[in-house]
């Protein structure tokens, strides 16, 4: 029979529309030679994802698992490809294999495809290696036509469920495989419930749902323009193309897209037996998670309907039972079930996500795949099936994505309050995620309100278009930080990060008016003081207030055990036999700058600090004075200190050689005048001064930081932007000073009084010729770093004897101290050389001063490509390298993260110009070329090379992965991202790490 | 008698301050196992220069070439620094093998050291490798003391010669053996010529000489605090002792670090058989050079003075005759000279700087070295001596340092008119010497005037604080331009030497006031129109005119043929077996932006365009408005663009999907709807209308290029700076709308009627949110180069289309054009797809409609770090690579060609942070890497990639040299170094290249 509907196919295609016509009529003889396109349920097995997709490798485990599962087969992934490289038509052998196999299911099943007494009824069902929306489900009960309806209807002694099957059928093949509109289809329906006066479908009788069923024919007559096909394989064949088909669908490509699922994986076809759930109410279908999913407690969850097919439950026509309430409705399923449920979850050792039928009192699955769950229940599953046996440490470690754990570390909103907040139109904007967490509080548009509200105690939420490191203060007062302006590497991001402060940016749906204290969006304006909510997590903005949740990690037991697991698997010998690479993988150490930054990321877990920024202490409200003092008198004064110096050698030099002796007088009258302009200057007095009251400061600020990571090493670098970051706005000075020029003009004319404006004037032009002197076109690329340290050396001398005269303090103490000084932004040897020098004079003359010895580590940022392109000649003088891989992404690209950002990486994220923001995930090919050169190169010339990662990527997991695979001993990260390191350094020691580039 | 005065030196040292004690005292057991230090002159030759220093290198080579030398040795380099290094203390062995050497000279002369009745004087002279100012010279009649002057009264029988000679010695023993201050001993002498009533020095009679000689060494005794030294060893001890000691002087030092000379070669010390010229009128001295230095003819130049010592020369106490005039007064010593002269330049075939003496009629040749010469001379003489058969083609090209030749070009100042300027106090200022050449005209402060009295045929000189792109047509409109800030790769120094024009930049000696339109410097102002001179070969800016001089290359025929020379070479198979690299050595292409710059480019040589600036066109004065309008509408307008497409896209889609059908109608609508928006967008109409305007006059510019460039291949670059650089300043623009705010304000309390200062203000706020959208951070990390192209894809089409219409234009008329189109800023390859096919897809467009083929390339600039790090990726879309090297070293050190001089670049060099300015030298180590990296792997995916430099280094002749090694094809130099890049390439293929880095 098989050949004689080969040829009906065969002819009835020549009418169709030229799809799918692939092997069908290839010649026999040639059969032996065709791939296997078709597997046997009973033929696979669950490692067989790339070839049957996720759900025909369900099926097929469950099969070989003696589950009940009804009969039937998979066309593989291949044959979708290749099919869709066809341009549409099966390919060879394809077909007869499909033919072959519904042979044996006929067997297995004793029904017959087509036979009118004992017909066979199949689904058709798509399944890629990865679930995914908008490709084409499922259709039920294919095969049905006429004259098998009459078979149905013998077979069941239920002529209305054979006429609703019917029904099903026609609308489900009409609208999924020929894209007949639904609606029209429900336009009958709808139509014949008000003739009959049904509230629900299954009010209507069996002559209602023949007169149904006569309709959805005429309609798909109408629509498709020809009669709804008759013949069970032409049905099937159709289906298959219509799978096939959905594939490179608009919405399934768009879907892959964003979730960077390759197009070249195709989708599996499974064509299995039906079973129906709707043979009334001995019967039932239902879906299950064998724990629960939000949660991770260990007891089924999920859902039932009586008498219905799998399409009820999705559709919510009716309220379906909690699975958990089968147990007293139908005690002898449930159990059955939950055996088979504990069965899979035991084979697969992972939680399963199941969906089953029950027809007429007898259990079939249907599906058995992983189950998706919330960070909470991922880690309490995982934890739980260790203490269970089912799954060892190394298993567990594995099964929580690293990302998700910050979710368990901050603010949440409660999942109501949100809710109702959506419902009553208080949504706003939509931002850039930029620091996770939720935030509620009052809109404050300065820093120094945010400070002084913070201070009060209130909740208080700082807006700005963007911030500045002057901002710093009312950040750390603030709850979160809203900015309309910057990418997700923007300084609020990354100040907020390093907080552990939410923070949504590039908000560009709002207007903020900073002056006018206010902004609007959405056609609303929120005013200084009114309430905010935000959630750093999603990007989102609400107006008013959202209730939030705080979880307390200390409680997080099972999170907490999780974590221990990952440090002794992450500090396991997993890279033994890496050459000139530490045996053990990465360290997670914390960016932290202040002691309460510390004290917490020694909370999660941190093994060290890799990056104390010593300026950010200076932005500090009482600070920020005495910096600048510094900063403008540092040009004159360092001027003058080097002519003295200058002059002093010469002195020195002429009074050790006989020759120049006659020159020593002179020489001696040069200094002395030297000396007198360089004791007379003001500019000296100031500078010299602020350095003096800043080095108690910064003392102070060491003092802490060593007390909290006692034992721990601790990295300290020296100033590193550009000066004029600690200077007031050139724009906003150029406004002051225009604005009260053309006022003192017009009081002038007036006659008024202007000796105050002009004095203010006065100051004002000062200042802004001072700050304009010192503006650069790319500060990025200008005076900042290690350049500030060579051309100011007293700056360096200052924090070395900050840093020194506080480990010496805690040493005193009894403290353990480890610090390590780090030199920013160096490009070329001799800049380190330079600063090393400097740094051991100052550090040696403390030391003697103080009668203490304290051991340090000198080394240097790699940042920029000159200093990974030299690391052989940069190590012979580091004893430590630390990846600034922020700037060194910036210089590698050539892209700011200032403008970056805005400017086009998004636009290139989304048009796939770039597969990620390098800003976020390590570029691997360019920036990671260079971290390895530096590494490698580096462990040449010094192979007791400490190497680490500071920049944000030390927090992001696939960056963590190569970090690894590099050989770098730790990776540094903001506090709240620690534990995400811990658990991604973890997920990669337990990755094999092959010679690959 | 050698150990009886080496005992008695013992002695006296045991007594001194013990310096140079050396291993004179070692045992004479362990003599032969001391190393070789003292070579007699004939036993050295030309070739041991490192070993001997110059003057003994030549001393030697004289003496074998049997010239008439007087006896003498050489203690070696080598020599000095062992002594050096042990503090001052001779070597061990070198003191014996001194005075071995002094046994031989007293056997070859007759005389005996120290002897009273036959006694040998001899001069000590120091000698390194490279002449060098600042250490000591020479010490004339050492040997000389109260016995041995009688028996040099004896011999000479002239008293008179015998005490001036003694009185000559001490002085110079004692000013520059021993530090007495030379003036102290012109004091007693100008006594006894007072008291003597004596004009001259050879005014002053024997007794005259003898109470001065009393009266030195009374000086001496109290300066020195010990007698004169009467042992003639113990003289020759502390002489060498102290030409050893001047090497570490001050003086020296600094010489070296400015002349970048290494400190550890040391100096060589000669010790010759005194010969006087001060033996009476058949006595003389004379320097030499063997053609004229200053124009190269060939003919002896130089001077000689009857009766005097080598000194006496330099001191200038009598005028000297011309060597020429030697030939009537002298015509016997002048006819012996000249022959040994010729015999001098034949042997080094080179032309020779001589120094001689005549004692009594007799001879002697006291010093060979290598001439110095001007650029003009230099290039003279290597022709010339080529023509005489003297040196082979090769070896002309190598004489003739490529930097000198731009002085050949450009116009030069008067050297009376400029010395006059001098003396005359108008000397005002020196910066850096940023372009070649001299420029005299009126001092003008904005670029509208300078284009305007330029097109007057006025000579303008354009002063700046600093110039921007805005500036162009006024720079273009000048004779020279002079800034106060930047560096030497600066807006106004790269523009300046990309048109030929003289430019003093960063001369922060001048304070310009813009808005004044003046500057003072020096205590001087400068007003607008006044005249001023600057000299951009040297950096120095003159009040007043200087006449100038402007050469014709046409008429420089040696040039020319040398230049022709060096073709030859450069394009030999230089670089046979290099992997993958052209067999040949590099060829010089031009960077050029107009068909001006093109043609002069080809005058001076090049083979083609490398580097066609299309922006720099965007930037004339008509065009520029066209050009702000299309960036202020580009945003908008792309915006609208890009949902059509979508659009268009998902409704072609749809119409192609059946089961998509159905939401074709709505897509049709919203498409219809998204169309109208756009048709009736005010700024799609600016944007395409600009677009539209700037065709043809792109068109017209590439018309031009291709015009001048026939045959030879022309790269043209699509749009690369950011848009904000066409746009007005964001500062000025503050500045006049605060400005205009206020005024306002009071005009308004003032009754007056504002309307058309608030139309002022609402179009100055306009603009100044559009360029505050547009303002970034970091301009040269943000939205340019290929960026523009990507999410500005319009740009890039209208260029194509520009290019391609213009070649078809010329294929028309018969020329033959070989366009290729560079994607500036790429760092990804995809970056590199997108615009390929963009402008793949319309150049097809236009050759369709044209009906013409054009071939062209299609390639990128290798200017991010990471396009070099994964070059071997972005090769594959590309047929060329460009280094620029400007934006490559800009990235790969993270400084900013902007501010980085200013900041700390020059002040590093200056430290010896950095060996050079990388920005005008390649760094090798770092960006060279880089380079070296993009060549290989670019080539290993695409064999017959074409590679070549088109940034500042691309003229300059180590980066050049550098270029040659790693392969490239060709150097891009601005057109005034065309020149120097073709000796600078051949001067690199003759260097053989060994298996470096």
């Amino acid at each position: 029979m098989a050949k004689q509907v080969a040829a009906k196919a065969k002819k009835s295609v020549a009418n169709d529309r030229g799809r799918h016509l692939g092997g069908k009529a290839a010649p026999a003889a040639k059969k032996s030679a065709a791939k296997k396109w078709v597997y046997q349920f009973k033929e696979g097995n669950k490692d067989m994802r790339d070839l049957l997709g996720g759900k025909g490798a369900g099926l097929a485990e469950m099969t070989r698992a003696k589950l009940p599962v009804p009969a039937g087969f998979t066309i593989t992934t291949e044959a979708c490809n290749a099919s869709t490289a066809a341009g549409g038509k099966f390919p060879k052998g394809m077909w007869e294999q499909t033919l072959a196999a519904m042979k044996k299911v006929e067997k297995e099943s004793g029904k017959k495809f087509g036979d009118p007494t004992n017909p066979l009824l199949v689904s058709v069902r798509s399944g890629a290696k990865f679930s995914m929306p908008g490709m084409m489900d499922t259709v039920l009960n294919l095969g049905l036509n006429s004259e098998t309806l009459q078979g149905i209807e013998a077979l069941t002694k239920n002529p209305r469920f054979a006429q609703d099957a019917y029904r099903r059928f026609i609308q489900m093949f009409g609208r999924i495989v020929m894209g007949v509109e639904g609606k029209k289809f429900d336009a009958i329906l709808d139509g014949a419930k008000e003739k009959y006066h049904a509230k629900q479908d299954t009010d209507l009788d069996t002559n209602a749902l023949k007169e149904v069923v006569a309709k959805y024919k005429e309609l798909y007559q109408n629509e498709i323009g020809e009669e709804f096909p008759q013949d069970p394989y032409k049905q099937l064949e159709l289906a298959i193309g219509a799978v096939f088909g959905s594939w490179m669908g608009k919405r399934a490509v768009d879907y892959r897209r964003i979730n960077k699922i390759p197009d070249n994986l195709g989708t599996a076809v499974n064509v299995v037996t039906m079973v129906f759930g709707n043979m009334g109410d001995d019967s039932g279908t239902g879906v299950a998670f064998t724990r629960d999913p939000g949660t991770g407690e260990n007891e089924l969850f999920g859902e039932y309907l009586t008498n219905a097919q799998g399409e009820d439950v999705v559709a919510g026509i009716r309220t379906p039972l909690k699975i958990a309430d089968l147990k007293d409705k139908n005690p002898q399923v449930y159990e059955e079930f939950r055996g088979l449920a504990q069965q899979m979850e035991e084979h697969y050792r992972e939680m399963q996500d199941l969906e089953f039928t029950v027809e007429r009192g007898k259990l079939y699955m249907l599906q058995t795949r992983t189950g998706k769950r919330t960070a909470r229940a991922a880690v309490k599953i995982a934890t739980d099936m260790v203490a269970e046996g089912l799954i060892s440490k190394a298993e567990a470690v594995q099964r929580v994505e690293p990302n998700q754990v910050v979710q368990l570390l901050m603010p949440q909103f409660d999942d109501n309050s949100k809710t109702q907040a959506k419902t009553t139109g208080n949504f706003l904007a939509q931002g850039l995620n930029a620091s996770p967490g939720a935030a509620t509080g009052l809109a404050i548009f300065d820093p120094d309100t945010a400070e002084q509200l913070g201070r009060e105690g209130k909740s208080v939420i700082l807006v700005r278009y963007e911030t500045s490191p002057e901002d710093v203060h009312g950040m750390y007062a603030s709850k979160g930080i809203l900015t309309q302006h910057g990418g997700a590497t923007s300084h609020a991001a990354v100040v907020a990060r390093g907080a552990g402060l939410p923070c949504v940016a590039g908000c560009e749906g709002i207007r903020v008016d900073e002056g006018g204290k206010c902004f609007s969006a959405d056609g609303r304006q929120i005013n200084q003081g009114d309430y905010i909510s935000i959630d750093g997590g999603t990007g989102e903005v609400f107006a008013g207030e959202i209730q939030t949740i705080l979880p307390d990690y200390d409680k997080a037991t099972d999170l907490k055990l999780l974590l221990g697991w990952a440090d002794d698997i992450r500090l396991q010998k997993s890279r033994k036999g890496m050459k000139n690479a530490p045996e053990v993988g990465v360290q997670v150490w914390a960016n932290a700058d202040y002691p309460r930054d510390a004290r917490m990321a020694r909370k999660f877990g941190a093994q060290g600090i890799g990056l104390c920024r010593t300026e950010h202490m200076f932005f500090e409200t009482e600070r920020l004075p005495i910096v600048q003092k510094m900063i403008l008198a540092a040009g004159q004064a360092t001027a003058l200190d080097t002519a003295v110096m200058r002059l002093k050698d010469a002195v020195a030099k002429a009074r050790a050689d006989e020759k120049a002796k006659k020159d020593l007088p002179d020489l001696e009258e040069k200094l002395a005048a030297a000396e007198k302009q360089r004791r007379e200057s003001p500019d000296v007095a100031t500078y010299y001064g602020a350095l003096e009251q800043l080095l108690p400061i910064q003392r102070g600020d060491f003092v802490g930081i060593f007390e909290a990571m006692e034992e721990l090493p601790t990295v300290i670098r020296l100033i590193d932007p550009p000066l004029h970051e600690f200077l007031p706005s050139h724009e906003e000075l150029l406004v002051q000073t225009t604005e009260l020029r053309v006022r003192i003009e017009y009081m002038k004319k007036e006659g008024a009084n202007t000796s105050s404006e002009e004095t203010q004037l006065k100051e004002k032009e000062e200042m802004l010729r001072a700050v304009a002197g010192m503006k650069e076109a790319n500060p990025m690329l200008g005076l900042r770093g290690c350049r500030l340290g060579i051309t100011m050396p007293q700056i360096t001398i200052m924090q070395t004897r900050a840093i020194i005269e506080a480990a010496c303090e805690l040493k005193n103490r009894g403290v353990d101290v480890h610090p390590e000084i780090m030199i920013p932004l160096v490009g070329h040897v001799n800049e380190l050389k330079n600063q090393r020098d400097l740094l051991e004079a100052e550090a040696k003359k403390v030391m003697a001063e103080q009668g203490i010895e304290v051991e340090y580590k000198f080394g240097t940022m790699i940042e920029t490509p000159r200093a990974a392109l030299t690391a052989g000649q940069v190590a012979q003088y580091a004893d430590f390298f630390s990846t600034g891989s922020n700037d060194l992404t910036q210089c590698t690209f050539a892209a700011s993260r200032d403008d970056a950002e805005k400017g086009f990486l998004l636009k290139y994220v989304e048009d796939k110009v770039l597969p990620d923001n390098p800003f976020q995930v390590l570029d691997r090919e360019g920036v990671g070329r260079l971290m390895r050169m530096a590494v490698e190169e580096g462990r040449k010339t010094n192979p007791t090379l400490e190497c680490g990662i500071c920049g944000e990527h030390g927090g992001e997991p696939s960056s963590i992965e190569f970090c690894h695979r590099i050989g770098l001993n730790y990776v540094s990260c903001s506090p709240f991202r620690v534990p995400v390191a811990r658990l991604a350094g973890a997920q990669a020691a337990l990755t094999p790490i092959a010679k690959d580039k």
